[in-house]
């Protein structure tokens, strides 16, 4: 029965994605591209198969069990990539289907790792509709880490549930209120980082789609040189400033603009650590730059803050090659892969609250070592931290390692050589972006990986985005066997 | 006042080594090497610093608070490894005091990386003393393991903590008592192990050598092509056997044999998980070489079943480069080098216990996520596992995967290649010897490096062999602070 509802969300979402095809569309008809025929292709395919599905199946809205909200989320995001991809695979820029995938993937769970070259002079329908999965990835996150994840109890996130949804059949109403309140911060902070692009210096239309890739800390960019093309500062900073913004709890900007409660955008326990990591990681690789005397003064700190902040966030801009500035700022970007912003942001990776019940938890076991009588309570944020939290949190972190060490054999087996195939699984679990070395670095490309290593990395970046648990519970038996 | 036993036992160490010194003196003059002076020599400085220490200190034992019982296992293996370099120093091999430093620290706790090329044609007592450093090292940390570091209750190895001693005050008594039935133990081993070699072929002197540093799970040989130059199926096959014989808990070794329950160390659920690890891991490495035709059949086998064992048991002894079995071989090992053998054996890493809890927490956590309302017990070895268990498991899991990371950046910060700096850092954190790449890898000599890598590499074989923990809780102001 509750089958029938999640056909009936699925297809609505499939119907909505295929009306959104029709803006891409309308850009290329405009500026006279013949690639307009492929978004009205795509549009009508996926808005009629969208639209059959909700057809088919819908009727009254009824409860979801457990099964269902875990199957739901899953192939929500699995449909709208592949629905995604058509665009791709039919355009002028000759795709194959493993390639449009993957671009579809990527964008779509706003990694930003792209296998196509040639971006300054495609069609500026094809240069949207990368900035538009990106932008739809990023706001489906950030409305799946409020409503949905912490029913599920995914990994320590049962900490950011709101007592209004402890039971799955109030996550529909909920889901629609906070996804109202949520679409209309992203879209201002969008407009906003838009305006200032614009300002700024760049045109119109790259100004919106790097807006919107900003805020997704998705990374796709309108020309292959990245935001370094534009050779501005002031973009730099702007950039810099909204891959931020799209990094921080999102529940917070809402508790902001609803209730008053800017405080605690300053006082957060997570955002304050997040900016602090940020800072002193960019001095560290300052002074690298400043060594080898790469840049001096702003132009070492803005190159450091851009490349940390976009690591970090896992946005995936380059305005430089960090690769050259040294070994040490390589394995520091390597371990930053795997950090990722704040919980409920649209950033993956393992994430900052994550590391602080870690790094409690490991103090807690410190002091337990050296004063083994003495009881304390851990307490995050003022209040208290469970160990059913520190549990769910360091088993979380454990499956992570795990999943990057198997992903990186896997990417191992297919022949890619060792740096390729460690930093392709870390910025393809941690939806970053770029990896490390000449293949898939900051200057490179995924184009020239064989289609096995992109097929894994498709499951990589769907595996991250989904908190690795998410994807795991569905090949568990005891999932298909319980009844829940 | 207990910090009179502390110096008085570090005294009575140093003293022993220093007549221990005596014997590769004696096999050098028999044998005609000069060399043999300068093991009388580091001999009388090392004897006499003992006694010294001793005599100054000595006086009725007292008992040990913990803080005491800390710095006494930090400072026994630093205090060894710089007398023990003394021989490496002042010999005809001309090694700096870094490298003297390095091989020792890499003796002590059996890690088996080594500076040293050459020793084809070395001075004996030279090689027998880089045997018996290894040798003395792997029987410290299996009476460490099971004396001392349940009672520090580091990283879960409370677990182990026999009912006898609670308090700091019994180790003493209970440590001496384990202590000699772990050397009967060892000992006879170790007798086994030579006899073994000996009869299938090595010269005695090999024999006994490779025996100490096999128990030792250490990997020094007495030849730069190690085990392979031997070119023979059998002794790789006593090899493999006394590898995992060193890797197993050596406690119940001395269960069965003291109190018959011989049944337990085949029941024994680490020891069950341990070998199918071996098995499982041959069998894919097997594959990969019949498919790139290295090698068929039996022989196939063996060298992945060798290679295998030796880097999961952290011995690092190499028949073949098996960097040259395709990259999934090189990501496997670089996996397989943090996995480790059975807690309370001579093996460092991570161990299987550990993979073990964490695996059952995981497991834990997907079936509370799947039917939240049921409430389950843990097991293990057929006993409940606490929760307070799992809690310091994980933190030592962060600890360790975050200690890999910080040394991995700092060995980059010396000028390594990302290769080369994180398989160094695995291979050093883990006491295993190899890392990968052309420098450091099977085929490689860590000579090469920058002092200020092999400096790094002596603390991170050091923090691995103490369980890490150990290390951080000398660094915390707490520590120094209570009074415990």
């Amino acid at each position: 029965m509750g089958f029938r509802t999640t056909l009936t969300i699925i297809g609505a979402l499939v119907a909505t994605l295929g009306l959104t095809m029709l803006v891409p569309a309308t850009v290329d008809a405009l500026s006279g591209y013949d690639d307009w025929r492929v978004f009205v292709s795509a549009s009508m395919v996926t808005t009629l198969s969208g639209a059959g599905i909700w057809a088919a199946s819908s009727g009254r809205i009824e409860t979801l069990t457990l099964r269902q909200a875990f199957l739901l989320t899953a192939s929500i995001w699995i449909v709208i990539t592949l629905f995604g991809s058509l665009p791709f695979l039919w355009s002028d820029m000759q795709l194959s289907f493993t390639d449009a995938v993957f671009e579809a993937m990527s964008g779509i769970t706003t990694t930003g790792a792209t296998v196509v070259s040639g971006l300054d002079t495609s069609p500026p329908g094809f240069l949207l509709w990368r900035g538009l999965l990106q932008w739809f990835g990023g706001l489906g996150i950030v409305v799946m880490a409020i409503a949905v994840l912490p029913m599920l109890q995914v990994g320590g996130m049962q900490m950011f549930r709101a007592e209004a949804f402890e039971t799955p059949d109030k996550i529909l109403p909920r889901a629609t209120q906070i996804a109202g309140g949520m679409t209309i911060i992203y879209v201002s902070l969008t407009a906003a980082a838009a305006a200032a692009y614009w300002y700024f210096g760049m045109d119109l239309f790259d100004a919106i789609v790097h807006a919107m890739t900003t805020l997704a800390t998705g990374g796709f960019s309108t020309r292959d040189g990245s935001i370094e093309s534009y050779n501005s500062a002031a973009i730099d900073y702007v950039a810099i400033i909204f891959m931020i913004l799209g990094a921080l709890p999102f529940a917070l900007f809402l508790g902001a603009v609803r209730h008053g409660q800017w405080r605690r955008l300053f006082f957060d326990s997570q955002i304050r650590a997040f900016l602090l990591l940020l800072v002193s990681a960019s001095l560290i690789i300052m002074w690298l730059q400043i060594r080898i005397s790469a840049y001096e003064g702003e132009q070492a700190f803005r190159h450091a803050l851009f490349s940390v902040t976009s690591v970090v966030t896992g946005t995936g801009y380059a305005t430089v090659d960090y690769g050259a500035w040294g070994p040490l700022a390589t394995s520091m970007f390597f371990v930053l892969t795997f950090v990722g912003g704040c919980t409920g942001s649209t950033s993956c990776g393992i994430k900052i609250f994550r590391f602080q019940v870690l790094a409690r938890d490991l103090y807690q076991h410190i002091r337990k070592i050296v004063t083994p009588s003495m009881v304390y309570v851990k307490r995050y944020n003022g209040a208290p931290l469970p160990d059913t939290v520190s549990v769910s949190v360091q088993s979380f972190f454990f499956l992570y390692i795990l999943s990057f060490f198997v992903l990186a054999m896997a990417l191992s087996a297919t022949g890619l050589d060792p740096v390729t195939a460690l930093s392709g699984a870390a910025t393809t679990l941690s939806d970053v972006g770029p990896g490390l070395g000449d293949i898939i670095g900051p200057s490179g490309n995924f184009s020239s990986l064989p289609d096995a290593s992109k097929w894994l990395m498709v499951v990589g970046m769907l595996t991250g985005r989904l908190e690795v648990l998410i994807i795991l519970v569905l090949f568990t038996p005891r999932f298909w066997r319980v009844n829940v």
